[in-house]
């Protein structure tokens, strides 16, 4: 299933190592003033190549708009946003063919579908997010208009949370041959009172799984998270005045609907599973091996992972404000016969 | 949105004080043998009033099968459970109609819909999860034909993790009018490989969008969850033989899709919002008030969140089963021609 | 598949001689006014055992709201409505769980389940339609509330078009132990411009499945049909003037989008399967058999068919209304920013 | 709504006059062979510019597979295939910004969206349906495996039904600057009983909309569609021996479920919108106009529409194979148990 959201759908296609990577987004309203620079800054500080801490891999990721823009405004129409693959080294690769690499999804994908392609992890790769971050883009300048701004900070890598130490740990990551992973908080603020939608299409429902569904996350908080199961009522509810709430332990949330206040997640990201240090594995018919992964990795993916995160949050947020639209009309209506 | 799953969908409805509640089960496949004794002992599990610690309020939760089912064998047919409510003392909650619980879904639903079921919180009550447990129990018995076993355990409340001094932080909670919150583990058997749908429909994601859903979870994670961000490459990765994987910090699954360990799942369960302490609000006109909520609560939501857990990674588990169903077909083709 | 629409959501469920058979409305706006007198009408016009020319069946049908009403309005929350079976004699369908009615969906259902309620066909019962009828009085109430009507009227039994013809046709087939079919034409006036999703949206494509998947309903026109096959385009545009359409050819639709005009539909219904007169067939084990079906049964159901088509076409246009409703905002706020 | 199918999912992206028309096909099965040879000449049969009767237009269509195949076989993950446009002179539309075309979506897009490609009517141009007939070939390749087999004729062009009396009505309309429209039969042989899903996921209504979705499409019939409504139940019901069914007036669906037998659809198709004969229409801005259309015009869409009536038919039955699949297991399993 690779669709995400009910009513600003986008679906993403490529692989690592295939000709292109894109993204279709259907239930695009019409109007929006979109152009190519929209995205591509975005794509940017998603890119690997511009770090020495970062995959040496040097993609371009220029992005072309296939469809839905037209005279430079959106038209309703489905937004085609298309990446040519240029750096694919596949040659790179050839050694993973018949062997599992530990912590990556080769073994459960020749499982499930008894043919993979094991070229940079084919669709697996986190070469498939270029497409959630040009499709968040377009959600995140809908949601800048309605004042909604995202973002998205470091806050530990492994167990560090001091920049210089982080970026310590990853250099000591990378001369060991190792990695480390860390921890993202997202937020979203200007987001109005009443997204989400009870009980199955609750807001923080759907970010769950949004972030879930980001490889290498493996946990995801809503607010107070995992601490709020250590606290009191008297001391994790949010009290209210005339004004509003006066405290945001539920990180802006209650029952599945945005109540106005910050919406705060956070992730944890498991450190990079492709490692120099060898490894226990087995190949695809089964003989024990030790491996020892050499490509182009970022020893780290924490950074990166921070602009994918951000348009994950868009893409729920903003699919959730479409959502809501269609049932305004008849409240207002009401209040007018 | 009320309806959960893609090929095993359920939709619940009811209110925690309107006539009745219950759930339609849509993508049933034909031939189990099933009957009220295969759900009756899930509800009388989730239900209240059995235990000093848990909420007074008596409620039979009798369960009843309106379709779907011919001569003991579902038959392909929507299934359809009703259970009547009926100790619902609604005067109990008079006084909360113009008042905004804290930590409760009363503003929000208020901001969103206009109107709101006062009554016990209607359809953001516990109660709504009587419809989920019903039909986790459906899809938990196709599971265990299959050789699944799911279950659910308290690791911990209120930050201890003994059964005894558990059971003495709620007593202490519910003595101090107070309320606690606590950490529950989910873990599923007999998985096999295979199961889940990258990129947006992995299993990982839909169980963390399940989790999410139900009413007071804060945070999920998958295997060890918020603890792989301060682990290694070399620590985190599961490594394997030609037996299979030689550990589980992974929890049963990669790139999304199960690969045949158990699944583990945790939650964080945050307080119970209704609590006797007075707190800070304010009434839907916008005063400011005081309020002690003094109805029939239970200090720790915890225990009784236990079968609701295990029914949403059941309705999960089962969904994917079936999607992952309908691939099988065409590569077993291939092999023969 | 048991659900009908993406905003406007319903699932029925049920079969003729279960317990009991309803409708959960997923989706419905908070606000309407909302209460039994507004459905029990509906779904008296569809009742069987009114007429000496209709199934001798005596159901009351009457309508139970089991959730998402609120002090006589509708609260966002799903609408569960809800009839028990009472006239149910299942032993009069004793003898045809061996055999397959000519006509019905007797094979097909067991082919496709291997399981199979024969009483009164279960589930592909007309007495399935109570769900969609009393879902669809639900949406005609809304669409009313925009100004927008519904009704159907017979045009063909026969293919005769006199009304007192028709009812003698009828007559004649009863006394003859035959059945005869027709064509029923609905209409909905006071739709506005900008209905439906290009293009796999697209409304007329909307109109056609959900009258296709009316039980009987064995073509589908919209506007001139296939009467358009036989025309020039000079004939078919409908032109424009400065006030609008100057013809209605294209019944109310172009590109999929509704226009303004009346949508225009008629479908196509075939003789009820079950007739008296003997038909050649088979008994599950293969073996052939002579039937006779002397249950009780209309020899004409297109008179009844009417409230389940006006429903059908209620259920699609107000879906259509609240999926073009989220695209509104953004496309006004451009005209502000 | 630019995607189509529940289990086999195509989304098409693309405007006649930008930079590129294709889709993205989600559910592809793995292990299937597949390569541009077996997509280009589907496109090929639909493609303009191949005879003295079609659109001058000269596209060579030349397509393109972006992502999920892996060494000639689909790898299960979404298939995107991509056509560029060449041939476009958006300068024969420049007039066409301001007028409405009598016939065309013009008019209903600009209403519904506030902005509309004027360039060849943009996406309501026949040539999306490009990556219909492209995912459909793709969909048909599996049928194929399975011993499916989809076919159209026409069957009627202005009303009448020799082929020389056809192309003739064409050549007549041609120089007349007016058009005419015709009826196509679509069939299905080798289809297995057991694919539909009651009540709402019907073979029969999944065709109806996946037929009336395709522009100038006006009505469809399923086996004796409209003439049923002229018969008794005695003459159209199809009688079943120990072999089968002895005729087929149903069209090969019962129920809403394929009975075994062939499936007949036919549809109307309306004369092309666009003639050179002048006709009364309006300005955007409401002025009353006369329009003469000189573009690159079919006189007559009927023939090639073909190969696109095809497609939907493939991806109709495909998408129900699947779904169908899903709930092959347990029964199987039950009968083991």
């Amino acid at each position: 299933m690779n669709t995400f959201g009910r009513s600003f759908r986008i679906t993403t296609f490529g692989e690592s190592h295939g000709p292109a990577i894109g993204v279709v987004i259907d239930g695009c309203p019409a109007g929006l003033p979109l152009s190519v620079s929209d995205i591509q800054p975005l794509l940017d500080r998603r890119r690997p190549g511009t770090s020495p801490l970062t995959s040496a891999r040097a993609e371009p990721d220029q992005v072309e708009i296939l469809s839905g823009v037209f005279e430079g405004k959106t038209t309703g129409m489905p937004v085609a946003l298309l990446v040519r693959n240029t750096d694919a080294r596949s040659s790179d690769y050839e050694m993973l063919r018949e062997v599992y690499r530990p912590g990556h999804a080769d073994f459960t994908y020749q499982e499930k579908y008894g043919i993979r392609d094991h070229r940079g992890g084919g669709r697996s790769s986190g070469r498939e997010t270029v497409g959630r971050v040009a499709a968040g883009a377009v959600a995140a300048k809908f949601l800048a208009r309605a004042g909604i701004e995202i973002s998205a900070k470091v806050e530990e890598v492994h167990g560090v949370s001091d920049p210089g130490a982080m970026e310590e740990e990853i250099r000591k990551a990378k001369q060991s041959g190792d990695s480390v992973g860390g921890i993202i908080r997202i937020s979203a603020t200007g987001v109005p009172p009443g997204l989400g939608d009870p009980v199955f299409g609750k807001l923080d429902a759907q970010i769950a799984g949004a972030m879930m569904g980001i490889g290498a996350v493996k946990g995801v908080e809503i607010g107070d998270g995992f601490a709020s199961a250590r606290l009191k009522g008297s001391e994790h509810n949010d009290p209210m005045d005339g004004t509003g709430f006066l405290s945001n332990h539920a990180g802006g949330i209650l029952g599945g609907i945005s109540n106005g206040n910050e919406i705060v997640v956070r992730i944890a990201v498991k450190p990079t599973a492709s490692i120099v240090l060898p490894q226990k594995t087995r190949s695809v018919s089964g003989d024990e091996q030790t491996i020892s992964i050499t490509g182009r990795h970022d020893p780290c993916i924490v950074p990166r992972l921070m602009p994918v995160a951000e348009a994950m949050l868009a893409l729920a947020l903003f699919d959730a404000w479409l959502e809501q639209e269609k049932y305004r009309a008849f409240p207002q209506e009401r209040d007018l016969k």
